[in-house]
Order: C-alpha cells, then structure tokens, then sequence
C-alpha cells in the first residue's frame, strides 16, 4: 500500500464509500430478515455504538454445502467422488462402501454416514499429491454440470451470499468458511467463488502423509480420516485455527448447530444466521427429512437463541448468478 | 480504511515510507547473511524482478521456542506445566510422568520425549477452559521470572526477530508462528508480544471437548494429545492451516528441518533461515548435544538446501530487548 500516491488511495477511498453508499445486498428482499443482519452489521462496525467490536475480534464464520451453494440431490464433492469411483481401478474399490459408490448405489454410501461420504472420497484422494487432486478437481468442476440445472457447480453459489461476504469484507469482518467438506476440496474453487483466502478455509481433513519423493518433500494424500468438521468439529476447528469466538455464524443444517451456538451463546453482540431451504421452485425445498443438510433440531434452536431464519424463497430476490 | 481522508492516508503512506528508508534491521550486524535476508525480500517484492511474489503467496512462517525466544534451561511451557505440577492435587498426578514433573525429576519428564512434555502440560489443562486456561498462563508470565536472567520470559524474546517480523509484515509478508508449543499456550501472549494474530499462531493440540454448561457451549481441555506441531507435523500443519507453501520459514532446531525443506524444496523463489545459537555470553550456546532444540541435522540440510545460517554471536547486535 505504501508505495501508492495519495491520489490513488483517494479513488479507492471514493469508489469504497460509493460501495458503501449503495446497498450492499441487492439480492436480498426488504423486511426484518435483512434489516437484521445490516442493523447489526452497522451496529458492530460503528465507534460510537455500545455494540462496537474491534476489526480484530470481527470474525464472520460460514458454512459451504447449503449455504454458500446447493447441496442437493447429493453434496456436490460427493458427485465428484462418485463419477471418480465409477472411472476407479477394480482394486481401488477395498471395501464395500466403494465398491457402492463405483456402481452408483448412493443408499449404501449414505447409510455409512460422513464417514462413509469421506471413505468414498478418499478413491480420488489415495496416493495423490495435494496438489495434483485439486487440478483434478478443478478439470472437474470445469466440465462436469448439475443433473438438474445443467450449471456447472461454481455457477450454484448463491448470489445473496456473495454479497453478505462483501458486505462484510468491506465493514472490516474476516471472513471463513467452516464446512463439513474436505478443506483440499474446497481450496480448489472457494477462494475464486467467494473470495475467500486459503487460510480463511477450514474443513475436514484426510490423511495425509509426508514423503521424501528424491529429496523434495511432497504431502501424498491416503485413505483414511483425520477429523470431521461437522457437528461439535466445527467449534473445535473454529478454536484450533481462528483461536477466538466468531461475531457472526451462518449455517443452514443441523451440523451447523454446534458452531451457531459457540458464535451466539458468547458474551458481546452475536449474530448466528440460519438459511432455510424453502425455495422448491428456484431451488430446493428441504428440512427435517433431508438425508443432504438435515435441518431439525437446528429450527427449534434458532428460537432459543433468538438466530435470523432465512426464508429463500421470501427473503431473496435472486437465488444463483446469471449463468455467464 | 475507508472512512479515512486522503490527508490521512498521504500520512500513513510517508511514515511507512520513512520505516522503509531506515534500516528495518537494525539489531542484525551487516554482514552476508542480513544482506542474503533483506536482498531476498526487496526481489521477491518489487514487481519488476524475475522473483516478484503476488502479495496473497508471501507467507513466513516461524518457529517460536528457541527462533523468537529463548528455550534454554527448558522450553519456557515447561517451567509454566512444572511449576502448575508442583503445586497440584495427588490425584491430578496420575502417570509416572506427571508424578516426576511434580517432584521436579525433570530426566524423567524429559525422557519420555515430546508426549511426556504434553503429558504434563496437561495436568494445568485438565478439565479447565480454554479461556480460563488462558487467563493462568498470563498471571503465570506476568509473575515468573527465568532462573538466570530474572527477566519475565516475555522479556526474552528476540528483538532481532521482531524487527525481521515487523519488516516482512511492512513488506506485504502474512507472518505465522509454527511451532512444537501448545497453540492455546501461545495464544495467551504471542499476539502482544510478535503482533501476530491468534489465527495466524500454529502450535500443538491438546485433546478438547464442546461441553453443554447450562445451555452455554464451551470448550474444554482434557488430558492427551490430539496433535503434535514438531518435526513432519509442521509441513502437515502449514497445509492444513494455510494451505499454499510458505515464502519463508525460520527456525532453529532439528524439529524445524520438514518445515524449511517443504518450504525450500519448492518451485519459485524461496529463503530459509535457521537460527544457530553460538552465543554463551548473551544467550546459549548449543546444538547437537542439547535436551531441548538439538540441532545436528539440520546444520547438513542447511548447506544441502542453501539455507542461510544465523550465527547469534556473529549477526546479532542485540539479542533482548532493553528491560522495562
């Protein structure tokens, strides 16, 4: 920064306020739901309110899958999995919930649980290096299209959301993603899709391992998992790597109920934000019977702790980008 | 930033200039290794050089117990966990490492390797929070004194280092501790006395539990270990953390040799410094032969990788900060 002239830094301060003098999330209908979140939001980011917090201490937490962007019919990782275990060598298949996922049996992989979800994913993990399974990844989302809107994936981030996070980038928050996909997963698209750094992405963890490869040390992914950030991991992971209580939490499915009430059940202003699916016309229309972002519990939840339920299909104007 | 008037910003701007004329290292003789560091740090950040780095890839990573403060007699942690051991209940001491720790059988303790040193951090862990934890290792360092410099263990960080990690932060360089020391330890003082935030501190993982307290979550510290920060857990760390190799990375000990070859066994221009302490009138003089630090192999990588090798008593002009 230091090295720009003044009247540089002059534009970027003008066009940020013209940013900031517009509103912020055009995508999102007019009413108490919205009205909530930028209350807050000025609430928290204005010295002279009692609300103040430090940009240091403005930390804003989401989660991916169902949040950030669908997660139906199946979690969109786990579509890539499946057409990676469908190309896979017959002894990459080990053990039965592969070889389900190889012939397509989605009920057997689902009945596994996230563990199950993680082992059918480890088929394309499995003596990779990191960064050769997220070019993989990537030749993926860049071919591959939704069953049911034939977007490409990237193309089903949900545009309301897009705005909150720069909204909230420009009033000084830290934006993360803690999700419950494999942070190498994600680190494949998200940082492009949301603006999100790599270090601002948390997620589940497979093994992986060092290896010396002729005097160049290299991480070769394995089969097998380290941690699930799903549930009671998202607290646990919101502490290891950001190491302090978020402001704000947003989240749409019960395994995202944990990581809300660390948010909101903290001293100090707290928002935790829960997104529920109601859109069956622009989207999807899905809770309690949900085998992808159950939301049951977390409904009950909301009320107690006094959370923001988004209605998508009465809360946003616009569900997903134009498609390009 | 946007709030601010040009005026200000053109002050912002000229005084971060006047830092860069000074010489931002004043504590380091001149010499090869200050000029190999500040050389490196000028290419990789003027864009017109072949080794420019886009500011979002400049990541330094540093090792703390022994490359940002002193580690001798014993890991700074160590005295904290003996001295919570010496004062805790019967009943706390439930292992033959823990009732060596209480009776100050420091060779005990120590000859049950880096798990019997978290072993006994544990017991001022147990069934305490993170938060509470937190507020006894401040009172901790606010009142103990090192056995033979009597200074407060804050007093014996480095200023050297901090003048090389206030000059990579004014360089555009994201600055990180990663180290072998409990990361919620760390986080206690780290952010005051390196300026670097809580989620830029990697450290060891004591096992941790999301408890209901009367409707409240909170997390609390249990006995065991969940991760260890040392030796090729640090590259693991660095990926699942930061997820993109680091620029630089600086350490001092056998522990710190997966971090710096993963760091400069990569493509693109690369630094690793490693720290020798050579100075037994200011600080220590060790390495191959020491209980805590060793450094042996990590003196060969060295000349293998072309890591530039601080010698303290030949490069450092101060090695303390004045005592209040």
């Amino acid at each position: 920064m230091k090295r720009l002239p003044c009247v540089m830094l002059a534009l970027v301060s003008s066009s940020l306020t013209a940013t900031v003098l517009a509103d912020p999330l055009p995508s999102w209908n007019e009413g108490d739901n919205k009205s909530a979140i930028m209350d807050f939001v000025e609430a928290t980011t204005d010295p002279a309110s009692d609300d103040f917090v430090p940009q240091q201490q403005r930390i804003a937490v989401f989660d991916n899958d169902g949040t950030l962007w669908s997660e139906q019919p199946m979690y969109f990782q786990l579509s890539y999995a499946l057409q990676r275990a469908s190309e896979a060598d017959e002894e990459a298949l080990d053990t039965p919930v592969k070889k389900a996922a190889a012939e397509g049996d989605l009920k057997t992989v689902m009945e596994a649980g996230n563990e199950g979800l993680l082992e059918v994913v480890s088929i394309s993990h499995s003596g990779i290096s990191v960064d050769d399974f997220q070019d993989d990844v990537r030749d993926w989302l860049a071919s591959a299209t939704h069953p049911n809107t034939d977007r490409f994936y990237t193309d089903m981030v949900f545009q309301p959301m897009l705005e909150l996070l720069s909204y909230l980038r420009d009033e000084g928050y830290q934006t993360y993603i803690v999700s419950g996909g494999g942070v190498d997963f994600m680190r494949a698209f998200a940082s492009e899709a949301y603006g999100v750094p790599p270090e601002n992405i948390i997620g589940s963890i497979g093994d992986t391992e060092v290896v010396d490869n002729d005097g160049e040390l290299e991480l070769i992914k394995q089969p097998g998992v380290t941690f699930i950030d799903d549930g009671n991991g998202k607290p646990l992971a919101i502490q290891r790597h950001i190491g302090q209580r978020p402001t704000i939490a947003v989240g749409n499915s019960d395994g995202d109920v944990p990581m809300l009430r660390y948010t909101t059940e903290a001293d100090g202003p707290r928002l935790g934000v829960l997104l529920h699916h109601t859109d069956g016309e622009r989207e999807y229309a899905y809770d309690s019977d949900s085998s992808f972002g159950r939301l049951d519990q977390g409904l009950e939840q909301a009320a107690t702790d006094d959370w923001t339920v988004i209605d998508m299909a009465q809360d946003w104007r616009t569900v997903y980008q134009e498609a390009p």
